[in-house]
């Protein structure tokens, strides 16, 4: 297979997994997603640097992304934060709005963003 | 070895890694661990029922248990969910004792509720 034609699409989806999943990678496999993902290293580049084939860095890379889709469909990590991050945001907007006394207030709302931080 | 002295702790602990990680485990490894933290089968019983050697059930246990143990680690979803039930629980807590309207209150229990069930 001719690398040098391909065209990995380098979304945004594959990156945001990698803040939930990234742990889970090899250390190799972080290093080479973060090269590409992150660094905007082309394949060539990464091979040259770790001294491997363009094709395996595409392998390596192609098996990374297959198995971050593959922990969010069993685990669905991003989904549920997504769901959360518009249900604090909304909670947040009926307290800001409410007349709830404005120190309590306060301290619900640092509470909801501590939610939001994790 | 001799399996039938061994004391595996049959620990709660453990039995929760399985709500939140079960679904990386294999057919097999959920299978032998249902067997044997759901169902309560001894190692000799599950032996029997799948026709393999009570050390085979005895390392599958063990292998899924550091597995399970080895995602808490790096993903610390039960850490993370009990750090957050408790600021649920405040904010609901905090929301019931406020002057806050009352219709307006519900609404906000209710998406609060919906936090507590992912």
């Amino acid at each position: 297979m001719d690398v040098t034609v391909l065209n990995i699409p380098k979304i945004n989806e594959v990156a945001r997994l990698v803040d939930f999943y990234g742990c889970l990678l090899t250390e190799k496999q972080q290093l080479i997603f973060g090269f590409y993902y992150h660094d905007d290293l082309s394949l060539g580049e990464i091979a040259q640097e770790l001294n491997i084939s363009r094709q395996a860095v595409y392998d390596i890379i192609k098996r990374t992304e297959s198995l971050l889709k593959n922990y969010e469909d069993k685990l669905q990590l991003w989904v549920t934060y997504q769901k959360n991050e518009k249900k604090i945001k909304n909670i947040k907007s009926k307290l800001m709005a409410s007349n709830i006394d404005e120190k309590e207030k306060q301290y619900l709302l640092t509470v909801l963003d501590s939610l939001q931080e994790n």
